[in-house]
């Protein structure tokens, strides 16, 4: 099921509005798409704009870093914050250099983040786990007592959230169509390249692994 | 020629310093090989992150929007803002959850943008068109003057700015060496799908959209 989302003044598009979404499927199916979103905060030395690894549960964006992380202590004590994540899908090729464009699908989402509660980390970094790398976790060594005591969990509700896509073939002005000039899109993808072992496995290669080469999200 | 990018206390990396670069080289690099940034800035509303199509002459990354834009406004003011690259190059997976780790290639940048002058406009836009698609400059129609009008170009030096990189195998502990569970790398990349015209094309494709299929950057 898929609610809408009521943008704030703050999250609401004004550029290209008409491209625009804010159903929570598309911002959750954008964040699902990716395994890195940009976190912008701002502290003593002003902005500052970090990737960050992220995945998401229910309404959630999370991420995850050490305590010792200036960083993490600084959204942990509130700081208001921004991730974006996007995705570039094709350069858009018109016959006027005005009309480029690119196809892309972003989100935006504006909040603070909270810590997780400590009696949540392992479940939440298993879930993590499962979105690298599906039905790793019960393989993997879990992390121990001093390593999950490192970990600093915070999560961002998705609630001011606003996503933005555009797909499809250039604009061009009528008066242009008549142009000699190459027009149309140069799609980008993921390229899931062939797993590089490190040396010491034993046996076969799991299904996440064996099926990862080629083409993917 | 390459050249040492003093860091500033705020550019430093802290967390994984060793990963860290300085070299104006490297910065550059992750720069060329991108078609977009997330340029984070703080207005009225608070921190916001948005992701721009960006381009690099010498020593300055360029971004470009309508002169409408409340983020052009105010980036032209002065704001200061932190612009962010990321690649992503891999998922590293190791034998325990707390160090799976992800290979990528980053630069952030702090300082304040720019307006370029009118007159260069032109010319940088059609540097913007040769990191697109080299050779196309000679055969979109360029920028009428009210187009060009329309446009504010800011730049941002690269003065304050670092890299970090992390490449190769994940690091186990040598406790874990011994666990039955595939450790490697999972490769991304970028792949380059096969061009669609828009249709109303005549003749044949031109040479940087015929040579796009296939994996790059």
């Amino acid at each position: 099921m898929s609610t809408q989302l009521p943008p704030s003044d703050r999250s609401r598009v004004r550029r290209g509005a008409d491209l625009a979404h804010y159903d929570a499927a598309v911002v959750r199916a954008i964040i699902d798409d990716s395994y890195l979103c940009h976190v912008a905060f701002h502290d003593d030395a002003g902005v500052r704009c970090i990737p960050m690894a992220c995945w998401r549960e229910d309404d959630h964006l999370l991420i995850h870093g050490s305590n010792g992380s200036s960083m993490v202590r600084h959204l942990a004590a509130g700081a208001q914050a921004c991730v974006t994540i996007t995705h570039l899908d094709g350069l858009v090729l018109a016959r006027s250099a005005f009309n480029h464009s690119m196809n892309y699908r972003s989100v935006v989402i504006h909040g603070c983040f909270e810590v997780v509660p400590a009696e949540r980390k392992a479940e939440l970094l298993d879930l993590f786990m499962d979105h690298i790398a599906p039905g790793r976790r019960h393989t993997a060594r879990p992390g121990d007592a001093s390593e999950l005591a490192a970990t600093t969990l915070l999560r961002m509700p998705l609630g001011d959230a606003a996503a933005k896509v555009r797909t499809g073939a250039p604009e061009d002005k009528e008066e242009d169509l008549g142009r000699d000039v190459w027009a149309g899109v140069l799609p980008i993808g993921v390229l899931r390249g062939a797993p590089l072992p490190d040396g010491l496995q034993r046996g076969e290669a799991p299904s996440y692994v064996r099926s990862w080469a080629g083409a993917g999200a």
